[in-house]
């Protein structure tokens, strides 16, 4: 059943999901940003303290790399907007860990059933270019990709980013 | 001249193209399922073998690596729906027999015109990413595009699957 | 500020980008073209006469890698419709230059604004597939990626190519 509270933004590198998501969070009184991602280099270190600068000080920040289902109910609140930021990096940090990544997305789908308040998923879709060369990465995109058909199917929106502009997939407004 | 009959569902790895695209044949008497696809490797054999215990005992399968054009004629009727899957698979198997890969877009085109029946065309979208670094997967997704664009160009329909959820990019209905 | 005049045409390798902008452009007095890409190598100089073919002589061609900003106000007119093909070589040539590539969309956004004519951007979309292994395919579509933002931000309308077919994602008409 759809979860008219639970969004799913989808997107390509530099495609706007992170700007659209935060501005979907900003016009809650408390918009709460919860980060998956670790810095592994310096280039995701400058990534992630570009976004941090970018949200400024209204937003509170959590950090989460692995147990979504454990957190979300946590911080989910009706006067609160969770953005989670981003679901590939929780898929990432699952395979490192060797988890059941069919299980864990169970598990976070099952949760959304009974929030408090709305979440908002940013996530990059990886699976339109070529078939990559290393079993590792064609991995990672099975998953990524049963990950974001089993948010969407209960997900109330869904966008997909193009250029910085929502292309609105599902709604159920 | 576009043929109502005839549908193409594009979309990503792990997109819920060829799940949409079953629930499609499936509202048919008889759902016929054309696998384009060779078990290469054991990865491909158990995805395949994954599809064929998802699709159960109503199917009939028929497996054509090369010759759709003179293959469809045969399964289409007013009482079946033909699901091919997929069309990147065929190039593939085309391109691995070296044969001219215009020439035989140009004739499963031409054959979409005189179907008794309904068909639907799956096929992966590759040319969303990085231009690959070998000459070989270069011209696989120029042959590919080459090839969704004609098919499209006579479908009556054509849907971009994104997270399991289709969008409607042509239809005459 | 959204300019009518300004067209973003995006999409995946053949796609129908370029068929589709010409279209466009032949619909005015005097199509112009101008080229950012450079015959690096046969297969390169090859795709170059292959769409020169095809556009046939009624087009002016006008080479232009680098000086978008101070070209496109002198080839704009009301009745003309300047195609550039294509924004991605156009960054591709700015990085082999060492050029700064913020300032360079800066300049070029800057520009659109006072522009006497209609012009038709194509661009390819490469963010959607596996993140690359070398950081200069990285940075390449990091930089694609936001000059893609930047100009659909104030262009008056936008599409997405899916199999030789237009998905508009912004229209001001």
């Amino acid at each position: 059943m759809a979860q008219p509270g639970v969004t799913l933004v989808l997107g390509g590198a530099r495609s706007g999901k992170s700007r659209f998501a935060e501005a979907m969070a900003e016009r809650a009184d408390r918009p709460l940003y919860l980060a998956t991602g670790r810095a592994w280099d310096g280039e995701m270190a400058s990534r992630i303290d570009e976004h941090r600068d970018r949200r400024g000080p209204r937003w509170t920040t959590v950090e989460e790399p692995l147990d979504l289902a454990g957190t979300l109910p946590k911080l989910a609140a009706p006067d609160a907007v969770v953005l989670v930021d981003c679901l590939t990096l929780w898929v990432t940090n699952l395979m490192m860990e060797q988890r059941d990544i069919a299980a864990e997305t169970r598990g976070l789908v099952q949760c959304l059933g009974g929030l408090a308040g709305p979440v908002v998923f940013v996530s990059n879709e990886v699976g339109l270019g070529i078939v990559p060369d290393n079993a590792m990465a064609r991995a990672f995109r099975d998953h990524a990709g049963r990950l974001h058909q089993e948010v969407a199917a209960v997900a109330g929106a869904v966008h997909f980013m193009v250029a910085g502009i929502p292309m609105t997939v599902k709604s159920t407004c």
